[in-house]
C-alpha cells in the first residue's frame, strides 16, 4: 500500500500510460536555451536527470543504460583509441568510454552547456569526475556542424542523444544525412552506436526500427540490440553500424575481451548479459524486417 | 502531450512508483470470496484483469506472458500428455497448453470460481473458448488440498498463480511444503513451472530469487528465465523445476520442437526469443547466487 | 492516509490543479452526438454525471446546486406558473421546479436526448421521477431556435447549461443575443436565472463576471450570488436577471415564502443560507465592478 | 486541457478525494523535530507551506484565511492591546494582528522553531517583516505549558494551529482542558478565536462541530463562521469564544470599525464579506445543533 500524499514526478510513457515517481527533492528546475531541465531526487532512483519531461537517466540504474550503450561497440572495435560522444551530458557515457585504457582521446560534444554544468554539479555519481580526465575535450556546439567540418577521425562514435522529439533539439541527429556526416568522420574500421529509443512490444515502431532502417541504408552493416532499463519502464533499443563487419560475439569472447581490455568486471555488462541483449524477441525482429521508413532531414520520424 | 482529464487505473509497481493507465470502461468491479476483481478496458491494453489491485494480464500483451510461462516447459518434456494448471483464471495458460496436440488431459484448478466466470464472460480474447475443450477438467478448490489427495500424475504442472501477497490467497502456494506436494503428483520425468514475480533490477529480490532458491531446495534441477511483459512494467521471472535434467535448448532446437509439436509458429515465442529469455542479465545471476531464503509455510516471503 | 491503487476520475479545475476522485464503477462511458458522457459511482459522491470531462452534479451534493439555482428566482417571482428550463439533463432542476405547487407547466429543453435518457436510467436519485410529471414537456432541440420561434411566455426561465467551453454545445447560450431571445419569451414580471460558472478567488473572471455584465447589459436588473458546491471544489456563481425589480429578501422573508409556497423545509436552502449566498465576498464585488466584457455571438468568452 | 507530465503535489482532501497541484520548485523538503515540512512553489498558488502533507497556506490566497481568522475577533474586542498567537509559523496571522495600531504586544508561540525559520526565509510575502516588529515576542515551546504557567493576560488569543491530526503536534490544543487553560489567560472581556478545520458539507463533522461544542462547553459564548479558502478546496471553519457577549455585527458596523481601527481597507475582509462568513449554510447549523462530542484530553476527536 502506497500513500498518495506527497510530491510526484509524472511522466508519459505511451499514449494513455504515465508513471508516477515519488520524489523527495527538486534540485533544479528551469529552462536552458534548448530544453526544460529537472534534476530530482527520489528514494527509488536516487538522482534523475529529466529533459523536456523525459527521464534521461537515474543514479540507481544509469549503469545499465550506459554500459549497454558503450561497451558492445568498444569491444567490437579491435583497438578504440579515439572516441566521439554526441550528447551524454550526465557524463556516464564518458565514464564508461574512459574506463577503456586504450582510449587516448574522447571528444564529447553536448549542445547544451548548461545541462552539462548542472550534471557536473548535481550528478557526481553519474560522471564521477570524468569531465576532469585529461583525455577529454568537451565541446558545446551543434553536432552536425562540428562533424561536417574538416577534422580528426574517430574509432568509435557514441550517440547518446535525447530522443527525436518533434520540436526537440535532436531530431536531425537521427537522419540519413546526419549519419552520412558522422560516417565521414569514422576512421577505417570505425563503429558508430546510437541510443535508439524504446524497443518494447508497444513502442518499438516509434523510432527504434526506423533508426535501424536508416543506419542500414547508410552503412554496410547494422546490428541492433535491446536491454531493460527500469527507469524507462520498458526495453530500450540500440543500433551499431559500421562499414566493416560487426563481429557476432559469444559469451566467452565478451568476457575475455572485457578482461583483456578493462582488467576488471563491470557491474552490469558481461558475456551472458550480452546474449540477453543481442538475442531479440520475435516482435522486434518482425518489426525491423517490416520497417520501410528511412529518416530523412525533410521527413524525419518523430518519437510519439 | 497527454491530457490529465479522464478515468485512470492507478497501480503501485515498486514502493514510490505507480503507473497510471487511462481506461475507457470498467466492465466489472467487485469482491469475490477471495479477492477484489476488476475487468477494465483501455485503448492501450484492451481488456485487463486486475486482482487485488494488480494487473494480471491484458489483451494486448498476454500472449507474451502466457507463451513464456507455458512453452519452455512443454517442449522441455519429451511428450506432455497430462497437464495441471494452478490458477490461470483468464484461460490464456489453458489455451497455450491445449495448443499442444500431445495433451490429452488438462486439469485446471482455480480457487476462485467467480473470477473464472468473469473471465469467461469478459475476456473472450484471452481464453478463446478453451474452457469448452473436451480435454479440460475445471476445478475450484484449494490447490494444496487437491494435490495432497491421492490422484493422477501429471507430465507438466504450470503454476499461474497470483503473486505471494501478504493476506492474498496464494502465498502458501510458493513454499517448500507446497512444492513437495506438487512434486508428489509429477510423473516420471515431469516438469513444474511457476510464474515467479518481477525480475527487474529493483524487484528481483521481492520473490523471484526466493522461489528459485525454494525450488532448488526441493527438486534436483531448477532453471530460471525472464521476459519483459509491458503491462507489468518490468522483467518478469519464471522458474522451471524437475527431478530429471532440464535440457538447455539452442535456438534451432526450440524452433524445431515447436514446428514438430505445434505445426505452426507462435506469435511471441521462438528459438531466438528463448535465448533472450534464458540468458540472464548479470544482476539476476548475482541475485540468485546470493539468495539464501527458502520459503516455508511458517516463514513465507511476501511480495512487497 | 489514502492508498493510491485503484480507479480514479481526474478532472482539471484550474490550470495547474486537478482533482482525483476514487471511483467504484463506470456505469456509462461514451460519446453522444454532442459530448463525451460519463456516469460514474464513487463512495464519496455517489453517482456523478460528467460531460466533456467536467462533473455536472453528484448524488451527494446536487441538492445544493439545484436548490441554489432554482429557488431564489422562484420565490422572487410572485406566482410562478410556467417555467422554462434550458439544459438540466439530470432532472434535478426539474425536480426542484416541480416542488412548487404553483407551477402548472414546465418546459424542459435539453439538446442531448441521449444524455437525458442516460440520466433517467442511471440517476434515479437525481430526477426522482420528475420526467413523468404530467406538467412537464420535454424537448430535445436547439434552445436558441426554440426560443426564437413564436411561442408561449414563461414566468421563470432557468438556464442549467453546461459551461461555455470552446467547442462545447453551449457557449452561444451565454451571449447577449441569446439573452435577448430569452427575454422575448419572458412574461411580464418574468425572471431569468442562469448557472454562471465558478466564482472562486481564482476563477470568477473565467465567465461569472462576464455573464453578469452581459445580463446587466440586456436586462434592467441583474443580481448575482454564489454557493460552495463540494463536487465543484469551489464557489459557484449564479445570476438572476429581470426587467422588473428583483426583491432583496431578508432571512425571514425567505423562510416565510418557502413555508407558504412549498409547505415544507428544503434540505439546503433557507433564509440564512440565502444570506450566505447573496452576501458576496469582496473579491467578487470587485470583480463584477471591474468587468467590462459583454459576451457577444461574434466574441463569446470561453471558460478556461 | 492540461498536460500530465511534470511535478505535482498530491494532497488528500477527503477520503477518496485528492488534489494535484502542479509545482515548479521545491524550496524545502525535510523533517523537523515535530513534523514533515515542505515549501513548494506553483504557478497557481505561489509559495505554499505544507506540514505533514497538508497545505497550511499559499501566497495567493493566505490573505483570505488570515484576515478571516484575525479580524472578526479583533473588531469584536473594544480595544485589543495584547494578543496571543498560538502557532501561525508563516507570520500571516501576526501580520494581520500587527495591522491594528491598538496592539502594543503580540506574543507568538510556535512550537516548531525550524518551521518559523523556514517561513522567515522562504515566505517573505506571508510575513512581510512582521517578525521584526518591536511589539512581537516570539516563543518556541509547548503552548499548554506556557499558558499554564503564571503570566500576563491577553485581550485576544488567536489559535492558528495545525489541524488535530492523530499523531500530530496539536491535537491536545483543541480540548476542553486546553481551552480552560487558555481562558485563564484571557483578560476581562477577552476573546479567543481558533481555526477549526474544514466546514464543507462533507467535512464539517470531522472537527469543526466538535470544536464548537467544546468551546461552548467552556465559555459563556461561542460563535462560529466559515469562509471558502481556495487552497483548502472547501469551506473553512472558525470559532470565536468569550465569557463576554460576542457582538453580532452588521455590515456597516464592520466597515466603520475597520475604518476607525485600521484607517484603511483590507483586501478581503469587509462588512459584506463578514455577512457571507457569519450567515451559515443550513447544514452547518444543523451539524452544530446535532453535535454532542466534547474534545477531552482523554478522548480527543481527530481530523480524518
Amino acid at each position: 500500500m502506497e500513500e498518495i500524499t506527497g510530491k510526484w514526478l509524472l511522466e508519459t510513457v505511451y499514449p494513455d500510460l504515465a508513471v508516477m515517481l515519488r520524489i523527495q527533492q527538486v534540485l533544479y528546475s528551469g529552462k536552458t536555451e534548448y530544453q526544460q531541465v529537472e534534476v530530482v531526487e527520489s528514494n527509488l532512483y536516487g538522482r534523475s536527470l529529466v529533459l523536456d519531461g523525459k527521464t534521461q537517466s537515474t543514479e540507481r540504474d544509469e549503469h545499465i543504460y550506459h554500459q549497454a550503450l558503450v561497451h558492445p561497440s568498444m569491444i567490437s572495435h579491435p583497438n578504440p583509441v579515439s572516441v566521439f560522444i554526441g550528447g551524454g551530458g550526465e557524463g556516464g557515457t564518458l565514464r564508461e568510454v574512459l574506463s577503456h585504457p586504450s582510449v587516448q582521446r574522447a571528444v564529447m560534444l553536448d549542445l547544451d552547456e548548461q545541462v552539462v554544468e548542472l550534471c557536473r554539479q548535481h550528478l557526481p555519481n553519474h560522471h564521477r569526475g570524468s569531465f576532469d580526465d585529461p583525455r577529454v575535450q568537451l565541446l558545446h556546439q551543434d553536432a552536425r556542424e562540428y562533424l561536417n567540418s574538416p577534422g580528426e577521425g574517430f574509432d568509435v562514435m557514441v550517440m547518446d542523444l535525447v530522443d527525436p522529439l518533434e520540436g526537440g533539439p535532436a531530431y536531425l541527429l537521427y537522419t540519413r544525412e546526419y549519419y552520412e556526416i558522422a560516417r565521414s568522420r569514422l576512421k577505417e574500421g570505425g563503429i558508430l552506436v546510437t541510443q535508439s529509443g524504446p524497443a518494447g512490444l508497444l513502442s518499438h515502431e516509434e523510432c527504434f526500427t526506423t533508426i535501424n532502417r536508416t543506419l542500414s541504408a547508410t552503412f554496410a552493416h547494422c546490428v541492433c540490440y535491446q536491454v531493460h532499463v527500469p527507469a524507462f519502464q520498458t526495453l530500450w533499443g540500440f543500433n551499431i553500424a559500421s562499414d566493416s563487419p560487426i563481429p557476432s560475439l559469444g559469451a566467452e569472447s565478451v568476457d575475455e575481451l572485457l578482461a583483456q581490455r578493462l582488467g576488471r568486471e563491470l557491474e552490469f555488462y558481461d558475456g551472458e548479459t550480452h546474449l540477453s541483449m543481442f538475442n531479440l524477441p520475435k516482435f522486434l525482429r518482425n518489426g525491423i524486417a517490416a520497417e520501410t521508413r528511412v529518416n530523412l532531414d525533410e521527413s524525419p520520424v518523430f518519437m510519439v
